[in-house]
């Protein structure tokens, strides 16, 4: 099953209508979700968090949580799992709360498809230079202006964010970019790594990656690379 | 799509055929392939190699074997990918002429479905006891009658194999079994496995695996751990 992304959408069937109305038959009341941000069809998740009123009830013990995710994950097709319910204070909201997000993109170095890979990693047929890669993240960490590794379709009028850290691993054949900043604009972390990937490639200089991002301008970043190497590793409250 | 396992069968589309059937299309001719070996239904495999001759042509340089499994793989479906074609010595048959294999088995420890690694790595829901494992994989090392870890249903007489090595890694919440012999019986490596956890969470004792070896008693042994966990690694000649 694909979904067409975490949020809502009138055409197409997204992880969050799955989720609100499995959690909406257990409590027998209408349950809407606040998360902690909207990843794109294709996109991974390992621990989106989301959060959710409801009326019943507002004790739970750690056994009836338990029993709780076993129940809606029973409920749940194969793609989407719950790791863990928690009661939340009072008035919190996994959207608003949010303090700093880790995204994770993974790519394998092959010429030909990996089928064992090929669903959540991107292939890239030549191995890139790492080090040249690192040297160009180094310029991307810290308070920016990220226009230029921002969907140029996008509703977020204030394009600074902070970038805390941008590591890049290598193991064997793979490559695993690791992300994390206060907030990501849209398509930011996919625009970044295939940016970094020209960089690892030659065709973008490291010295040209403070130039792009000064430049305010998304035809002078990379491509966007595939949603489907990019996974939500981690959120912050 | 889910074959039904490498070899070709009347009910189910195998890896074999579709494979054959692609090989048949580019050299219009009768292609029949040799395989080192039949993967069950859910096994994946990194690295089968098979034979097969063709009349048309004996010298392939290294580009065109490279065009080559370019178009083979651009006919293939996503599941199923070549990796590399090569010129063979005359007589080479891919499946009498192994001399080692290399499975790899993955777990992961979680109370909840991952739906990440669901699809090609076992969940069990408690870390088990990786030194016990250990020590009673030292036990299955060497030339051994591996009765007690083979299906019941085989048409192998004899049941004599050696297993080179025996890896159990643990990397954070994944657990990796490597097993390097020269042949295995059908489900050898799943029943190994199945067994091993058993040791790991405290079912079978460490000393019970040498009688369980020496009963060449099927029943003896711990369970057909899933296929989905199981790659064929590597083949040696």
């Amino acid at each position: 099953m694909n979904y067409c992304g975490f949020q809502r959408q009138k055409n197409g069937l997204s992880v969050q209508q799955v989720l609100e109305e499995t959690l909406t038959e257990i409590f027998s009341e209408k349950i809407t979700l606040h998360a902690s941000g909207r990843t794109d069809a294709g996109v991974h998740a390992r621990s989106q968090v989301c959060s959710f009123k409801i009326s019943l009830k507002s004790n739970f013990d750690d056994i009836e949580l338990f029993n709780l995710a076993r129940r809606v994950n029973s409920m749940l097709p194969p793609p989407i799992a719950v790791r863990d319910f928690e009661v939340a204070e009072d008035g919190f909201n996994a959207r608003y709360a949010v303090v700093a997000k880790t995204y994770v993109y993974r790519c394998y170095v092959s010429k030909f498809r990996s089928p064992l890979r090929d669903s959540y990693m991107l292939q890239i047929y030549e191995m890139p230079n790492v080090d040249a890669m690192r040297d160009a993240a180094k310029m991307l960490i810290g308070k920016h202006d990220f226009t230029s590794f921002c969907n140029v379709q996008t509703d977020k009028e204030d394009k600074v964010r902070t970038i805390h850290e941008l590591e890049i691993k290598y193991d064997g054949d793979e490559i695993i970019f690791k992300i994390c900043g206060n907030g990501f604009l849209r398509n930011m972390v996919r625009i970044i790594v295939g940016t970094l990937l020209d960089v690892g490639n030659g065709k973008i200089l490291v010295s040209d990656v403070d130039k792009i991002l000064k430049s305010k301008d998304r035809n002078m970043a990379g491509k966007t690379v595939d949603a489907k190497g990019l996974i939500l590793w981690e959120v912050e409250y």
